[in-house]
């Protein structure tokens, strides 16, 4: 198998307000509007995200220049943030071996550590360039636009420590930016340094299959044809207009009625595996973004999605989504056990919380817990779904991934919003550049950064 | 200064719904209530997260225990979840170099990594297991019941790894589990185990003060003292019931009068620092695992926390934030900038997308991009808070904590439920412990696991 997505304990009766059989006409036709609308503005060339094989160049490109470097580097050093950071996270918790940057250089067959600096704190930037070598580094700066504050800003810290050891800055940073615009794209020209492109139809968010994600993942050994196979045979999958053929449009859908019919706005994506544990807030950022804007009529809407991962959180978040409002989904992604398992011992027979797990495989106990939080939580009424994947390999990463951003477009198409803008972010990114001094800013941002204030404002001081 | 708590954007007329001054005697004697209903439970005892001067002798057998052993060991291994593992994590991201565990032992100073397992995938366990030389591994078993049966299956397998390398498990395991009760206080007895107590009056999710907390930090060198000192500073600054000098009884009051007066029942904790990255999900177990319940009335009640961080998220969540429905407060965490300063230099003075950055510092793009966050929020109407506190340091990171964890017990007490239990985990347990055979479940178990189903279940199989 491939992918299963099993949506029971969506339904009535099995969860109060669930879907009953007599909505699925209803549903399939919302459905179908919304994919007819999705198809005509797909038609406009804005969804690059789906056109892997117009991609398939640069691809190329990024997988040659991965082996062009293969030994020259101990450590590759991601400066990016947001869509330029989530998704190289999630391929690297996903397709790298566990503890990847703790391996030694032996343990890693030599490949490179992967480290994503996605923030601009100067403990974090100052942390990594205090353990890696400059001129066993790599470092990767990505920023579609070319004009990210916070990724130009590292750039520059970085490019200063680079020139100060005298080394080759055309050697020690790529770049990952839009093919001609921007000021990442002109010093790469200016001084020969390798950049990849993002196409121009590819928004940060849908980006992770493009260089964004694909040129971290080469340079540490991913196979990024596997994960771009998986996304190209999940796409297809999810091309149709039938609701219930189409498992990115049935998330959709059943998420969106969710919402706006029972009241369950907030979804959870909660993957029982380690390697899919940072799936989630790259979800996160996707279906905020994407859906947390002004509709067609100017309303406010949107739904919050939740990362979270099992078993862990069974022990946090779960007595939260079992006891609290009912005010959620959770969309379990479980995984086949596969072949690497540990069996737990029965090394304390005399021990009675201990000595029924003997016997059982670590795997076992995993996905047992997985169905027993779906099971417990259908009793409870609260609705869930669960997502099968054959294995947590590059393949059934890609396609997981195509799988979301697919769902995404569809749910913008039924929320009725335009899922690739994100305005709401412009405002604050305004006042922080004004405050900074940039040199744009027209007069209307003059108003200044404090927060509308009360005089005094109202602050308690401790201690 | 310490910490200063500045709550002007949760009032009226800074944003819709706020406090209006003639709020504030209702919210005072509301607060009031609360804080008297608390003090009759904290007679009773239970409160033990609080007692942090009668922990003082267990405190320092921790201390004087990661000092016999100091150079001992290279890797320290926590087995737990949860309240086991969630205040680890945060207290090594915290207060520990970034990038700790790829660090080599010279950059470490020879102080050892800290692994923290808190799931029972398989992947992960072997991932580290492959990675460290078990001779010079400390693995520290957590779990306050002895029967967390996760943690009692890692315990086995690594059990297990120890006596087939035919080391002396007294030498490599340590515990922290009930003084008296319980299969791991057991075994410690039988097998001379090195064992440390958390005190029967705290709760897991309030348990980072005790040795929960405080081993794997002692182990690696962290100032636990610093950090208890700081907490017992902000207890004692929180145990009165003036509102408005309780910034501890403010931040609740608040959130929960946000909550079922404003309908902003979605709380989102945002530390724009990395080293507080981590306290997010911590306080994320603690706030939803402790008021996502049944209340006295029946109903299901309690808010949904959520997790963020700056300057990161606002390239993911604050769309949603900004323009989505207004059914959130953010809590902003600031940290005063430090002298560890990393200045961005004018290296392209002749790209205007970057010049305006040369000379200021990192620290200072974080902080205005913190308030500018803060301040577009409250342009758009929504509701947020500000706590700024002196340092990233134990001291300030142990204040933190009581002060969410203070919180957590007066919300409790505004929400009239228990903060104190998690019934709604139990049945999703003993599916999974039937399913596993335990031998203690009874037959209103026997019903089994399976989600209850249509026939057939309703899927989509891809491709």
């Amino acid at each position: 198998m491939s992918f299963v997505l099993d949506v029971t304990a969506m339904l009535d009766p099995v969860v109060p307000n669930g879907v009953r059989e007599a909505d699925w006409p209803l549903l399939a036709g919302r459905f179908r509007e919304a994919h007819g609308a999705v198809a005509a503005i797909a038609a406009t060339g804005v969804y690059g995200y789906r056109e892997l094989e117009a991609q398939a160049g640069e691809r190329t490109r990024v997988a040659q220049f991965a082996q062009s470097v293969a030994g020259q580097y101990d450590d590759v050093v991601v400066l990016g943030i947001g869509g330029s950071s989530l998704g190289a996270i999630a391929l690297r918790t996903a397709l790298l071996p566990p503890a990847w940057n703790a391996r030694t250089s032996a343990q890693r067959a030599g490949r490179p550590r992967l480290h994503v600096l996605d923030n601009v704190d100067p403990r974090s930037i100052a942390g990594v360039l205090s353990i890696i070598a400059l001129p066993r580094t790599l470092f990767v700066v990505i920023s579609k636009s070319g004009g990210t504050i916070e990724t130009l800003a590292q750039y520059l810290v970085v490019r200063e420590r680079l020139e100060a050891a005298g080394l080759d800055v055309s050697r020690h940073l790529a770049f990952v930016t839009d093919p001609a615009k921007g000021a990442l794209r002109a010093i790469a020209a200016r001084d020969s340094i390798p950049a990849f492109a993002v196409p121009p139809n590819v928004g940060g968010r849908f980006s992770v299959l493009s260089p964004v994600g694909t040129l971290p993942a080469a340079l540490c050994g991913i196979d990024i044809e596997a994960l771009c196979a998986g996304a190209s045979a999940m796409r297809d999958a999810t091309l149709g207009d039938a609701l219930e053929q189409n498992a990115a449009g049935l998330f959709a859908t059943l998420q969106w009625r969710a919402h706006v019919q029972a009241g369950q706005g907030m979804h959870v994506l909660m993957p029982y595996s380690d390697a899919l544990r940072d799936l989630a807030p790259w979800f996160v950022q996707l279906w905020a973004e994407s859906l947390g804007k002004v509709d067609a009529d100017g309303l406010n809407v949107g739904p919050t999605p939740i990362a979270s991962v099992g078993a862990t959180d069974q022990h946090s978040q779960v007595q939260l989504f079992m006891e609290g409002p009912a005010d959620k989904t959770v969309t379990f992604l479980r995984v086949e056990r596969g072949q690497d398992e540990l069996t737990i011992p029965n090394l304390e027979p005399g021990e009675k919380a201990l000595s029924f797990l003997g016997g059982h495989a670590l795997g076992e106990l995993l996905d047992v817990e997985c169905r027993a939080t779906a099971g417990a939580l259908a009793r409870a009424g609260r609705a869930s779904m669960t997502m099968s994947v054959g294995a947590a390999d590059a393949w059934h990463l890609g396609g997981l991934m195509m799988w979301l951003m697919q769902a995404t477009t569809f749910a913008g198409a039924l929320y009725r919003v335009n899922p690739l803008d994100q305005p709401g972010v412009e405002l604050g990114k305004r006042l922080a550049n004004r405050e900074l001094g940039h040199p744009d800013l027209t007069s209307h941002d003059q108003a200044g950064l404090a927060t509308p204030s009360l005089s005094p404002p109202r602050t308690v001081r401790v201690p």
